[in-house]
């Protein structure tokens, strides 16, 4: 297996991009590689992407985004698997420089979701849960990890109020990067006050439906290192858990996430303590608690802790979120997963200026699709 | 990277299969394959599907599949190139197995079509090609191919009595195949008068709506090296061309496709004429006609002398579409690449009865994405 390596990255700004189609906001963070890498083509398109063929009429994604490119005769894929689409896109692009069949890969995410009304949305984003037994009985994957939420708070005797540090994070977050989509900081009162979209689960707790792409650049290490600004590639790993959510034996523990963050761990041959910052999956505050925990970073249903005491800010012992997170830096589902590690590489760079974590050595991002279904952890190092 | 073989292969029948979900069909080859090997899960579920999130509300379909296996904390990917998503499915799993990566892979396509009524079909299909100039301005998939099919008639003097023999072929193959939809010869005057679906591309120029599911199980060849039926992946490669048909320079050569074949003759190291059996994208009569003279089996313009000349049957000099192929087999869109592997093994492996190309060595299979725009090539071999 040779090892790989990301060369540069691309990433337009979340918001809701009513003036440009898909393939327009795919475009550009592709076009921002090809110009800061004097590159005008790939050897394949890696595409993740959720909602398309339903949203857009749109699908053969990597094809698509190929040709307008430019880029003929190219290997052209689209990936999907739900909200982790876009790190899913990402390994198999990763493998595919690894088997050594392809030479340079571009991994991109990206998903249009303001061409629907919003209950359409969440009707087409149940189709990552079970459709028989989960989506055709109306519950939404808002509504199961609010009761998610209610059980864990049952369970450890937390209370909502012991959430906002998530949000709060996450917002203040937000206020150092440019591509993100809500760039106000939020107060713990501002939290507690917000409007409930299913109880527990505020506004404040749940990410916004927006637009936007990234994408990264994977090459064969041997043929870049020693280039200044390089991230390595130390682990990657992915893995799955049951569908449904009632199907599973201990519903408050990601055992996905856990799964694949360990395995992550022994290809980097590192343990949680050397993580420098954790992009996690943080769709919903119930959900970073959870990848706390099942990653290593706080005992089991202890999550909230680290919230409670600023142990996930910038400068705090685990930093999350640095760059906003799914909750402010916005989660375009199929997207996301690749805004994450455009944040780690940013992060590993030590470009983020105010929202820089200071001297970032190693960078954890972690993609989740479906509610823990199917979890993919990255490790990075500069 | 580490080569490839194929240990096992399983398939459901292609049919209307009303009775059962698209989560069953796709259960049945797999189990198939878990039965012959005695194994109980796998590392990987990569899951070619087209049209499923649009026509059985379900998505994430590596995860759904392998949680209804048993097969948790593995890779579980969807993975979509519109018609070839079933051998861009094997290419993703290949390259993961390749890459050292993971160890077993099931490489599955399934499809579930008559869950919606056959204008929606049509309309989902169009998905596969340009949104905005192609499917947006009304024409669908058989429209293009018929317009091809005009112009390359026009062009090289043939006429729709020349493209029988395709079909033909097709069906007199498909008797011997227990999994084929059609298994009645058709003969040369019933495809004359065949109805008309939009001219000249009639019925038996086109091939049916259904439902099918068929797996591989790809392992690296050094673990099952020497065991009997095993069969090698000599050569595998992707190509991709312009979207929309109206931006070709050539319209009439399948240039992906011909790109990918050369990838493929030169991994394994031998020409066209060392194929034994080629199992052709035959979707529509005309692009069994390009694909040939694509790969090299035909000049340009003449691929319908092959099926004139009878050169396609199963003693013929390139046997074509030898266990019914699209036409009489069925195309149940994202499991079609699947199928062809399954059957290219089969013919390897010497068990196709009357259906057999004696003496088959060298097995070659190509699925297509969109019209001429994804082109996957593979080359096997005993």
């Amino acid at each position: 297996m040779r090892e790989t390596a990301i060369l540069e990255i691309g990433q337009t700004p979340v918001a809701d991009h009513w003036d440009k189609s898909l393939l327009e906001i795919a475009g550009e963070p592709v076009l921002q590689i090809f110009e800061k890498t004097g590159m005008n083509t790939v050897d394949g398109v890696f595409f993740g992407n959720m909602l398309s063929g339903a949203v857009n009429n749109q699908l053969h994604l990597g094809s698509y985004l190929g040709d307008w490119l430019g880029a003929r005769h190219t290997e052209g894929i689209h990936v999907e698997t739900a909200c982790s689409s876009g790190a899913s896109a990402f390994r198999q692009a990763l493998m595919a420089v690894a088997s050594g069949d392809i030479d340079t890969a571009i991994a991109i995410g990206a998903e249009k979701m303001t061409d629907a009304p919003a209950e359409e949305i969440t009707a087409e984003l149940a189709a990552a849960s079970d459709s028989e037994y989960e989506r055709d009985m109306g519950i939404s994957f808002t509504a199961m990890n609010a009761m998610l939420m209610r059980r864990y708070m049952e369970e450890y005797g937390w209370k909502r109020s012991n959430f906002a540090g998530f949000s709060i994070n996450a917002h203040a977050n937000a206020v150092h990067n440019p591509c993100a989509r809500f760039r106000s900081p939020i107060s713990r009162e501002s939290y507690l006050r917000s409007e409930m979209v299913c109880d527990p689960v505020s506004v404040l707790d749940a990410p916004p439906v927006v637009d936007g792409a990234a994408a990264v650049l994977i090459v064969p290490l041997d043929y870049v290192r020693g280039q200044l600004g390089i991230v390595r590639i130390l682990g990657s790993a992915a893995a799955t858990d049951n569908m449904a959510l009632h199907n599973r034996k201990d519903p408050l523990w990601l055992s996905a996430a856990e799964c694949s963050a360990k395995q992550a761990y022994a290809q980097a041959g590192i343990r949680p303590k050397d993580i420098d910052l954790f992009e996690a999956h943080d769709a919903f505050t119930i959900i970073s608690a959870l990848s706390l925990e099942a990653c290593g970073f706080a005992e089991r249903g202890q999550g909230p802790r680290l919230a409670e005491e600023g142990e996930i800010t910038l400068s705090g012992r685990i930093p999350i979120s640095t760059r906003g997170g799914l909750k402010a830096r916005g989660h375009p589902v199929g997207a996301t997963g690749i805004y994450q590690i455009v944040e780690a590489v940013q992060q590993l760079q030590g470009v983020c200026g105010a929202g820089q974590v200071e001297g970032a050595k190693i960078a954890m991002t972690q993609n989740i699709g479906g509610l823990g279904v199917n979890v993919i952890t990255n490790i990075f190092s500069c």
